[in-house]
């Protein structure tokens, strides 16, 4: 508490992001206060411009200013093959390598009861949707290998078990550039089960 | 990038803040998306609200929304002992602590060539019209250990000494709980320049 009411609301306000403590939250506080009043009206608006802009794609559910995202726009892309993932970001990432010429299917989260998200609160219904005809051969389930996300993806695949669409997962195993000595039991194990032949 | 050109522009006003890394800003763009519109509203309201109301203490430059900052307003506060510091923050460490009974000033920055922070920049023209008449008996210059702190304090010190007030700086030495074998070199022996009596 700085004794300045409205500079611990800003402080208040920094401190509710994700990951910012109330001494990171009071240095940004600080920092906002030797803005100029141009670059306050530029931080704002930045603000307010995305929240307004920004919506879900009606198809994917991914992030976009558009009707429809790029990605789903795209003729170039398999609408055969559906990636799940857990939220934009996923997104990106995956695009940022290029070797997926499918779609996406952002579900906005992942599974945990200790935090009370249940499967309700997921995109899954928008999923189930997208499954009605026949067109999509494959869904690959990419959640992270958390706890939430293997239990997503378990759900995931059980969920569309019926279906009759061939439902697949990311590789686990050993990452690129990875000593043995520093892997870890789970992950070791898992190399050791998904081995492959030398082609 | 992610290909929305107002989530871009907010990832980028987040990263402009000091320490926050792209990732980071990217982070928080997202978490801002996920806003309500009050909550919106509210962020934004904290922004502006902050940089209208808040200004500098006419006295001590000090960070207040009121017109004299509640410190310099304060008449049990004593007068005559100056404690001269690099910011706000350091305002707020040492009203805490609860022990110092004077009143600050606050420099705004610290003196670094390498920035090209010249003496100038710093509210120091403000610091020598408070010494003007003869209330003033101690200036404590309370910069911190680091190159720029000290460089500025002797600067301060050298500045003031024609005056005839007294100058003093903060007792350097072994922080509390501080173990001898993790001090560096440069505490240890400013611990045993400033080596005092058992009282």
């Amino acid at each position: 508490m700085s004794g300045i009411e409205s500079l611990d609301i800003l402080t208040e306000q920094f401190a509710r992001l994700p990951g910012i403590g109330r001494k990171t939250a009071q240095r940004l506080a600080f920092s906002v206060l030797k803005y100029s009043p141009e670059e306050i009206e530029a931080f704002t608006s930045a603000i307010k411009d995305a929240k307004e802009k920004i919506h879900h794609c009606p198809t994917c559910q991914n992030l976009t200013d558009r009707e429809l995202c790029p990605i789903c726009a795209d003729a170039g892309r398999d609408k055969s093959v559906i990636c799940v993932v857990e939220d934009a970001r996923a997104v990106m990432a995956f695009e940022k390598v290029r070797s997926f010429r499918g779609v996406y299917h952002v579900l906005h989260g992942l599974i945990s009861p200790m935090s009370g998200i249940t499967p309700d609160a997921l995109c899954l219904r928008e999923l189930l949707l997208r499954l009605e005809d026949a067109t999509v051969r494959e869904v690959i389930v990419a959640t992270g290998a958390t706890i939430e996300g293997e239990a997503t993806a378990m759900y995931i695949a059980r969920l569309l078990s019926p279906l009759g669409v061939k439902v697949t997962r990311l590789a686990h195993g050993i990452p690129y550039g990875g000593e043995l000595e520093y892997a870890d039991e789970i992950t070791l194990s898992r190399a050791l089960e998904g081995r492959r032949d030398f082609e």
